[in-house]
């Protein structure tokens, strides 16, 4: 018999039908027996009658028991229909159970609330749950949707290399690794320079792209591989034409996330993010001293935002402009990277910008520097040699129009759009200080 | 004034217009400079007519200088029309031409011919070649109708990580890096484990995916940093139902590549592959008599395939059954990865297929061992430590259905398909033995 899925059974009252899945749930009523089972396309109730041919097998499977089952497709009396809930009108009455795998005792009970260390020690079993099936669900529509949006304003997609053969940034949070011949190479910590070098061919640039910080962070916002969504887009008036297209990329997410996924938003009792045409746009001097006036922190003055920053220019974007979204813009241009526009009207202040999303950054963009002297005039101006640029320079020395561009964190957004605690429960697998995978500490004593 | 797109141009006649771009070519007629100018969205012809307040500026410019451009749209007249090119019916009469930058003389002519490393050396020149931006937009669309295939097909996306804890296949061909507190990291060779982890979640979960191999390799097929497209789906029959999901995801591909980049094909030369509803299939002993018989070379009892053996039975494909496509299958279980399931009926033979493409291997799957005891025995029966793999086998301990999966090179179906001679044409910023965008020895000397 073909297998049906489990979200067409309710086409099929009457009918002798096979699914196959998981057990989700098992109630063993002494003489009965009463099934969850769920495939990926959802959850039906089954249940084993007196004298059925499936008891002995029902009563060998527990829950995560993979099985294919054969049965009939029931309506349900009239008082035991959960109008509100997948096949809450059918039940299957099971006349046979295939047991195709058969785990050993589950570690705990898939919806227990375990500690985050615990929940990723358990990753394969815990990716398993609803809460994370919904997690992940949601982020995969982030991360097509994001594409979508950029391929309908005309972005060619391209692949950003993960193995680089200079720290081009100058910074220290670079993994190295040992490369072909005792040479050395690293790990990427941006797409940026890659994709500068696309908008000479492609004018409209982005990727999805592997990064990679060595950062010794232990924070709830901090892991070692992160996937960023990177666009950068030639022939700008400057940065706010960037702000422009962000802007409608992530209207297009939010409102496809919340049109697929209302029922997460649902179980993980928020709501789809307020994303308004134009979000609210403060320099960040102007969103210091809303903060000193509101909320009477006196930050005016700093170089950058700091977390609290971030939460209270948030809190008050939502209370005064109905906005999830704030931008900020005109951060000192020393404390941005070297290829950061500044500002012609003044160049202490540079054409960038971050976007904060429910209190957190999830975005950073600017103008970039297009010519080609100007450019290596920066470099050096740092203290970087212009020869470990020459790959990357050659973009400008053949011609590069005013451009442009951003990167948003895929945790981070996926984060914030179901309000989780930890950016690590956005990651499948993330790695940080004391984990891949395993703790490490664990693994070195064995 | 506002900027139009090139490719709109044609419904503009008449109008006075601004274009971005860069210029493609330029021909200076002493009293008149003709040119082409290219955006993303295509080129057209413009003139400086004598007296033309442009003149000064138009002399200046070079091929490759980045300008905006304003001018009057006008019809040719009809013996100057080139019906089969982009605005071929219209040119434009140039006002005024603004130097946005003005690159350094350019290395060689953007059509040259040069030598693979050459072409390498000046990536971020030649990527702006019309070969090149044909090569990686058809890429693009690949990439993107692959993903598009699963998820039509219920696949669910992740993010599969790069860095993992250890090198779990035993290979030796493995990047390793310093990680944090002096352990040890490396950088995965394949998405495999992960896949497999999440059908546990998904039932059916793809990845693109970053892969990196270390192997001392110099042939035009190997490169140390590849992108993967990979699926794995659960509840299988066997390999045969892999097989057939992968056809359907190809045929898809080919599709949509042939219908949007028919002109791709014409400027290289060759032609939209043949992927007929179901491809030629042979087992790998039924390829080698074939061979023998075929193209009188003995290779019948060798364990796998040779480049040579891979060309001539897709020869042989093309001439007898039409397609460019053709599965081998029924590998020896001992030369594939410890998770291939073997044949219940011939344990000595796996369950396994490789697709090849137009003369090359593009793409490998199997089903995989699904029971937790049995992968136990086999990862010891390799001589493997089964605690290397604890995270990995948790899927299996908490119950995994018959699966199988496959993993496709995104740089060699590219290759491929636009029949390019090296695989290395295929990757934008390829890496490999003796280069990281720029020659390694080279940066050795500096």
């Amino acid at each position: 018999m073909d297998r049906t899925y489990i979200k067409d059974l309710g086409q099929k009252t009457g009918e002798m039908v096979r699914i196959d899945g998981w057990v989700a749930v098992r109630r063993d009523q002494g003489k009965m027996i009463f099934f969850d089972f769920r495939d990926m396309t959802g959850e039906v109730q089954g249940v084993v009658l007196p004298g059925s041919g499936a008891m002995d097998a029902g009563k060998e499977t527990r829950n995560g028991f993979v099985v294919t089952v054969t049965g009939i497709i029931n309506k349900r009396p009239e008082r035991n229909v959960q109008a509100d809930k997948q096949n809450g009108d059918i039940e299957m009455q099971i006349e046979s159970i295939e047991i195709l795998s058969a785990p050993q005792e589950l570690p705990f009970d898939p919806d227990a609330d375990v500690h985050i260390e615990t929940l990723l020690d358990y990753r394969p079993f815990t990716l398993r749950t609803a809460r994370n099936r919904d997690i992940f669900k949601v982020q995969a529509t982030i991360v097509d949707e994001y594409r979508n949006a950029l391929k309908r304003r005309m972005f060619t997609e391209f692949q950003a290399p993960a193995l680089v053969g200079g720290d081009a940034e100058g910074g220290s949070a670079v993994f190295k690794l040992e490369y072909f011949n005792e040479s050395q190479a690293y790990l990427a910590t941006s797409p940026q320079l890659y994709k500068e070098i696309m908008v000479g061919a492609f004018e409209r640039a982005f990727t999805i792209a592997k990064i990679f910080r060595a950062e010794k962070s232990a924070t709830t916002r901090h892991v070692a591989e992160l996937t960023q969504m990177d666009f950068e887009m030639g022939f700008i008036k400057d940065h706010t034409d960037v702000m422009a297209t962000l802007t409608g990329v992530i209207r297009d997410v939010v409102a496809r996330v919340g049109q697929e996924h209302a029922d997460v938003f649902a179980r993980f009792g928020t709501e789809v993010p307020q994303a308004p045409d134009s979000f609210p746009t403060f320099t960040l001097r102007e969103a210091q001293e809303i903060i000193k006036r509101e909320f009477g922190r006196d930050v005016v003055g700093e170089p950058d935002m700091e977390p609290e920053d971030e939460r209270q220019i948030c809190e008050y974007a939502k209370k005064e402009f109905g906005s999830d979204f704030v931008f900020i813009t005109h951060f000192p241009t020393k404390k941005r990277a070297f290829y950061t526009y500044a500002d012609p009207e003044n160049p202490e202040l540079s054409l960038s910008f971050d976007l904060l999303f429910r209190g957190l950054e999830i975005n950073s963009g600017s103008q970039r520097i297009h010519n080609y002297d100007e450019m290596v005039a920066k470099i050096e101006s740092r203290g970087m040699d212009p020869k470990k640029f020459q790959f990357y320079l050659q973009a400008f020395k053949y011609g590069m129009p005013p451009h442009g561009g951003c990167s948003t964190g895929l945790e981070r957004i996926t984060a914030r759009m179901l309000e989780l605690a930890n950016v690590k429960e956005a990651s499948a697998f993330p790695r940080d200080m004391t984990r891949i995978d395993i703790r490490l500490s664990t693994e070195g004593e064995e």
